[in-house]
Formats: structure tokens, C-alpha cells, sequence
């Protein structure tokens, strides 16, 4: 394909794109498949010769398209959102034209400062205090990855590197903490057993004074406590960790604090919600991931970490092939993580942190919060339904009870089961469950950008249409 | 952004990146900047209002574009190239407009599938053996993390996951492997000194009999021989490590079997190159990266593993949060890796093959190595210039040693690596260098996509040039 010709289908395909995010939200948000329909349509094998690109694009309208599960749908409640937008869509397209890979100062200056700028106005819309460094990952699980070797490294005096993980550090985290800490603390080789589940009070979050027995009780026995993992925003519940007196008690014990503000992280930038960081001056490190909810295209996750000396002993490793006569001068990203190589993923924060404004941004998030909390009081004023757990943030936890049913009656996880699995069926809305305190729970995430107060009332009266039908009426598929 | 406004945008956007694929090759391949020069021509805060996207653009052809090394210039020679194409490109417009996340079936059913077909032609171009299955990652440093925490799992029989890596695990590799083996030891927690590297031979190959008697001794010894990691294509010189002989040992000490060819994997697609693979049929894994030769967008990297229970029963963690009612039907591709977030990258890789066809993608690889071939072939003409090492596939090793001078002539180092700073500063083409035997290395490696004739012409016209020039005559900077 010569430049021309992709100049032909780059046009037509920017007409499709704006058509798409036009139009998107009268799509089926989850789509009418089953497991393997997609794999049966297609060639088991690979064409010889090229084919022309308008029947590559057909194939895609008529294959794909209806397979995917629209994350862009104004109608998304599900999981947490993957926002993109159009400023941040414009920088892929540069960032794909370029094809930079920015494994070092060397092989993209710019790419690299421009990380080092973005990161550095991230911080300042955070409000973090002084002495914080930032760097993109991929996604929440790298980053908490990353905090847990470094903790790893410098709970064993740097011995891992050299001797293996061993066998005397612990690692802590509430029982509603993300699945990337017990999956990093397995990888990291600590072993699975090394995690202690802290138990949680009736908001869901850390109880400090279990962590603190905890704590004591392995430094007593001999055991190393090498890092805390602290949720600010738990994935179930938007649960929030008490900061403060968990740095106090890492502190005591030398412990590393990583705190996982993966979703809610990006509300911190709202001056009022801006307490949900309160504590975060103990923080060794924190993640949050702006393509959640500050309209970055996934994958672009900000890290930061305040003791880049103990990161850089973790994690540099330079073989003759990558030196490069600036190494004294400059950052080489390389050495901040897993990955080699390295994408410029820091143009589209640039791009979407201009083209919105920090004001923008907050308007976004401050119309979700809004959103969410309106939602949670017509579950609170409905004598059918209840909620599960506080909605301080964008998340609201709720379920059907019919009055007159007892909290505990073991129907009631079946009977919101099914309502879910029919409110979903109407491919308006997606929404996702959890469970809390051993209940079945939705979960309604207010987070996506275009989604609007009509498209929250369209998920309230799909769930109250879905609760008034007989419960023995099998969902549609 | 109204999507009326980046349907204007975007015309703009692509007119700009069709410009920039016909002329890249007109501009400085590696920038004229300075470290810092970037940071200091931006804000050190982000704005708090909105700006016209005009203002962005114009600021990231103004400031960041001279700041950037070009990646998809036709002189690149340097490390090996990441491609893309302009079919990649279009993939990638509609990929970031989806904004999808593909963590699971459910998230995006038909990216899931696509990935299983797309993955399966891949094995099929490199005539894998049956019994492989891939998935996509985004590195091959991640894929080799993948299969040393895979071969820790299984060679303490679970008990990593459980208690920790423990300290008497072994893994092995050549000294020429890529840096990322030693990297990913230490992090997956064997500890640094688990490494053994096995010296090569006079072609930088692993030597098997010294292999052998590692094994033996660290067996007989008491140690676990968990892991070898075989180079297809070493980063240095893209030497073959003899995969017959390392497999028979692997399967005499119940060792993993991973095969890095990272960047010579993709020359496996070409029939009478297929040989390089030879021997993979004893690998549990193999990486090697489109993103680097298939002229696929990074990041796209294959991870082949012929164990997908060992793989999945190192990975998976299943919260609530993430159950749906597929699971038992369906392949969760968040649980094939670290990260539980994942691009749609099965598209582009689609896209490509499909633009190319397979004999597309084979004539692309068969020019470079025939231009590499006869690089060589001039180097090893002149009489002022060596190989270093041979040159099987697209990459020369090659130095300056005028007539006269002998080999271990300690001034050759600083006259070769002058030699190279000249050669770049020219911007006309950009070549790396490593060390071989002691001895600084120049190498020339022939890859990227529009690289022609002309282009390895002019490399060579511009060695030979800094070759006549006085060495007192401090390089451009």
C-alpha cells in the first residue's frame, strides 16, 4: 500500500471513525455471539497473496465488528470504563504513523521528555507532595508488579537479585484488594503464602488495627513485613483505605506502602474529592490509571514511585548493545520496568490534558460522581432495592430485595443473578456483578465519557423492568 | 471533541501521516537535541482551560517532531527495526476508536477469537509442529518472564506459587543472550546467581557440550535444572543456538525449553530460511516479535507455549469481579500473561497479513537479507574492513581495520567508535554498535520496511567516507 493509497483509506476510515463515535451508542453494547462463532467464520489458515484492502475493511464491518463488546457505549456501567476520546483517538493515529519505540533518551528524545512532562503535570493535578517520579506502564497489575519487586529488593537488602526471593517476607493487603496483588505476589516469587488478607470494617476497607496485629505478630516470629498494599478505590466497592495510619505502621516496621488508586485515582484531581489521597506523603509508590477515567486511550497507567534508586537497582540491566554515549545525562525508560521496548503513549496524555483543560477533565469526573450519587438515592427511595455498600465515588452497589425478604435469604442471590443477566439482554446497558459480605452485588460504574443523566436513568428503569418480571421467566441470551 | 470535529481533524491528521510515510526518508534520521532541550520548551504545568486542537498540533510539529528519532526511515540500521505499514496503521485508527479491552471473552469477544485465528496462522507461516498455542504480549522480554515463572512453577512443582521461588533452581543460557533472560531471572525471582551462561563458540553460539556438563554438574550437585533459554538470532550478532542439541538435554534433565527469536523468528515465514527453526519441535516456548519484521505496529509480540495448563496455572486469579457466565466455553486471555488489560492487537496483525498475503511478507524479508548479504560481501572485499561474526540473515558485524593494523590493535575500539558517531551524525542513516569478543562491533542491520538498494549504497559510502577522515577530527555532535 503506497502512501497515496493509504492517504485514500486513512480518509475513508476517518469518515467511518466519526460515523462510529457518533453513532455508537445505538449499537448492542454486548453483542448476540456465542463462544466460537467468530473462529468459525474466518480461514483456518493465512492468505498467499495479498488482498485488496476494501475487502479486508468489508470483512471487518461484517466479522468483527458485531463480535466486539462496545466499551465506548454511552450506556457502559460494567467493570470500570476504558475511556477513550477524540484528542486521544488523533494521537494514536501519530503515534502508530511515527512507530517510535521509545526504549531509551537515544531512540526518542522527545517521546522520553514529553513522558517526563506529562508525568511531572500529573503529579501537580494529583496534588502529590514533593518527590515523586513518574513513569507509564501498561496497566495496574505491571505497575503493583513493579512496587512489589522493588519492595521485594529492599525488604532482602538487595540479596533476591543475587540469591532468589527467599522464603521470610510478607506482603499485606485487605481481603477486597485487586487480584494483581495476589497474582504479583505469586509472580514475584514471594509465594502466595507470604500474603496477608487484612480483614475489612463495614465500609469495605482495610481495618488498621488488624494490619497492625498482623504486622507485629511476623516481625515477632522472624518473618520480614515487606510491603503494604493499600486500595484507595477497591474494585468491588470504591472502598477506601485508611492511609494515614497504614504509613504509620509501615514506617514502624520499614514496610513499602504501594497504593493502588488504579481507578479512583483520577477523581483526586477534583479539589473536593481530593481527601481520597489523604496519607498518600507515606505512599513509596502509587498507581493509578489515567486511561480508566481521564479519556486516555488504554494502555497508559501512571506510576510513581518516590525511590527511583531501589526501581533502577531492580530493574536496569545493560548489555553493551544498549549503551548510548547520553546514558549519564538522561532517563532511559528501559530501566523503569519489565518491557524493553516502549511505545510513545505519553503524546495522547499530552494531547487530552490540552485539549480538555484540567477543568475539563474535572467536569467530567464531577458529572459521573454527580451521576452515581443520584442513582444511589433512587436505590435508597426504591422499597425494592438496597445498596450494598457506600457510593462515595462513581460506584454504586446495590440489589434487588423484595420487601419483606430477609437480608439472608438464599434466594436472593439467584433472583439478582437473573435480573442482571436481563438487563443486559436489552444490549442498552452493561453492567457487572461482585460479590460483597457474601452477597450477590451489581455494580453500576457511572464513568464513560459520553454517557449522560438519560442514559442513567435508561439502566434504572431497565433494573426496575427486570425486577417486576416473574424471576422463573428464563433471561433472554 | 465533537465527532463532527474529529472527522475534520482526522482528514487533516491524514493527510499529514500519508505526507510523513512518502517522506520520511528526507529528514535527520537521529535528531540535533540536546538532553533537556524539549523539557525546557514546555510548561512545567498543564493548562487549566481547553486549547484548540490547531495549537496542539502545530506545537507537536513545532516542538516534538525535530526531537524525534525515526524509526521508519528507510537509512535505519540500527538495534533491529520496529516496523509498521500503512494496513498497521489503518488497524490501528480502528483499534483505539473501539477503545476496546480485551481481558476476557466476554470484554470483547471477537478480539479474543481473532487473536486465536491470527495466532494460528502465525504458527502455521513458521511451520510450527503441532501442539503450540499463541498468545499475544507485548514483548518478548515479557514473553521470556512468561517462561521462566512458567519453568520455575513446574520445577518446583507448584511450591513456587505457594512458598516462594526458593534458592536451587538453575537456569541457563549463552553468554550472548539477549539481556532480557538475566532480567527476567533476578525478577521472577531465582536470584541473579541461578544464571549460568554457557560460552559460545567461534559463530557466538551456545556451545551444547559445555551446556551439558553445567547441567550435569549443577544436577549432580543437587540443584534443579529448570530452564534453558535458546537464542534464534542473538541481539549481538543473530547467532543460532544449535536447538537439536539443547533439547535433547532439556529432556534429559526435565528443564523448560524456551526459544528466543525475538527478531529472526519472522524469517522462519521464508521457505529455504526455515531451517533457523530446526529443533523447535523439543521447545515448551518460543517468542518472536511481528512487531520487529512482519511489519506489524509495536507492540505485537507472539508467545508460543505448548503447555497451556502450566502457563494458565501460574497466571490465572479469578476474582468475583471478573467471573462470567462463558468462562467454562471460552479462552480469557487475561489469564495468558502479567497484565489484565489488553489492547485489541489481533487486528493489525490481520490486517497486515491480509494486505501482504504471506508471499508478500516473504519478499519483504528475502530483500533484506539479500541486502545484507551483499553488505557483507562488500565488507568483506574491501581491504580496509572485517566481518566479525557471520551474517546468516540481516544483520552485519563488521569494523574498520585498516590495512596494516592487527586485530587486537587496542586503538581500533576508539577508531571504530568514532568511526559510528560520524556515520550518524550525517542523519542520514542511523547504525548501533555491540561488542563481539572483546572487539567494539559496528552492526548494520537490514530491515525496515522501505529500505532499498540505495539506502545500504549510501551506508556504505558513508563508512567508507568517516573511515578516510582524519580520527583527530572531533565527530559532529
Amino acid at each position: 500500500m503506497t502512501p497515496d493509497e493509504f492517504r485514500t483509506h486513512g480518509h475513508e476510515l476517518v469518515d467511518w471513525m466519526a460515523d462510529y463515535l457518533r453513532d455508537v451508542g445505538t449499537r448492542r453494547i454486548v453483542p448476540r455471539v456465542r463462544p466460537g462463532d467468530i473462529r468459525r467464520a474466518l480461514p483456518d489458515g493465512p492468505p498467499d497473496e495479498a488482498e485488496p484492502f476494501e475487502r479486508v475493511m468489508a470483512d471487518f464491518e461484517r466479522l468483527i465488528l458485531p463480535g466486539m463488546t462496545h466499551w465506548n457505549h454511552p450506556g457502559w456501567f460494567a467493570y470500570f470504563a476504558a475511556n477513550n476520546s477524540p484528542p486521544s483517538i488523533l494521537a494514536e493515529m501519530l503515534t502508530a504513523t511515527l512507530g517510535a519505540q521509545c526504549m531509551s533518551w537515544q531512540t526518542s528524545p522527545a517521546a522520553t521528555e514529553l513522558e517526563q512532562v506529562t508525568m511531572a503535570w500529573l503529579a501537580h493535578m494529583l496534588d502529590l507532595p514533593p518527590g515523586f517520579t513518574g513513569v507509564i506502564q501498561d496497566t495496574a497489575s505491571t505497575a503493583t508488579l513493579l512496587a512489589l519487586l522493588s519492595a521485594r529488593e529492599r525488604a532482602s537488602g538487595f540479596a533476591g537479585e543475587r540469591l532468589g526471593a527467599g522464603q521470610r517476607l510478607r506482603v499485606y493487603a485487605s481481603a477486597e484488594a485487586h487480584s494483581s496483588v495476589a497474582k504479583g505476589v505469586k509472580l514475584a516469587g514471594y509465594g502466595a503464602e507470604a500474603l496477608r488478607q487484612i480483614p475489612v470494617d463495614g465500609r469495605y476497607a482495610l481495618r488498621p488495627e488488624a494490619l497492625a496485629q498482623a504486622m507485629a505478630r511476623d516481625a515477632s516470629a522472624g518473618l520480614v513485613p515487606a510491603c503494604v498494599v493499600a486500595a484507595v478505590g477497591t474494585t468491588s466497592s470504591t472502598a477506601i483505605d485508611p492511609l494515614p495510619a497504614i504509613g504509620e505502621l509501615c514506617r514502624r516496621h520499614g514496610a513499602w506502602l504501594h497504593v493502588d488508586a488504579a481507578w479512583a485515582g483520577s477523581a483526586a484531581i477534583v479539589p473536593e474529592l481530593r481527601h481520597i489521597l489523604d496519607g498518600v506523603e507515606h505512599a513509596d509508590s502509587l498507581v493509578f490509571n489515567p486511561h480508566k477515567w481521564l479519556l486516555v486511550n488504554f494502555d497508559c497507567s501512571a506510576y510513581f514511585v518516590r525511590d527511583v534508586d531501589t526501581l533502577l537497582r531492580t530493574f536496569t540491566i545493560t548489555p553493551e548493545f544498549l549503551r548510548t554515549a547520553h546514558d549519564p545525562d538522561v532517563v532511559n525508560f528501559r530501566d523503569w520496568g519489565i518491557q524493553l521496548g516502549r511505545r510513545f503513549r505519553a503524546l495522547k496524555l499530552w494531547f487530552v490534558i490540552r485539549s480538555y483543560g484540567v477543568e475539563g477533565l474535572r467536569a467530567t469526573v464531577r458529572r459521573h460522581v454527580a451521576l452515581a450519587r443520584e442513582f444511589a438515592g433512587w436505590v435508597e427511595a426504591a422499597p425494592d432495592f438496597e445498596l450494598l455498600a457506600p457510593a462515595p465515588l462513581g460506584l454504586v452497589c446495590f440489589r434487588y430485595r423484595p420487601a419483606g425478604t430477609a437480608p439472608d435469604d438464599p434466594a436472593l442471590d439467584g433472583l439478582n443473578r437473573e435480573l442482571l443477566a436481563r438487563v443486559n439482554a436489552s444490549g442498552r446497558v452493561f453492567l457487572t456483578h461482585t460479590v460483597l459480605g457474601g452477597r450477590f452485588t451489581i455494580r453500576l460504574a457511572v464513568g464513560q465519557r459520553c454517557t449522560e443523566r438519560e442514559h442513567v436513568e435508561e439502566a434504572w428503569r431497565l433494573v426496575r423492568e427486570a425486577a417486576t418480571q416473574a424471576p422463573s421467566e428464563p433471561a433472554a441470551p
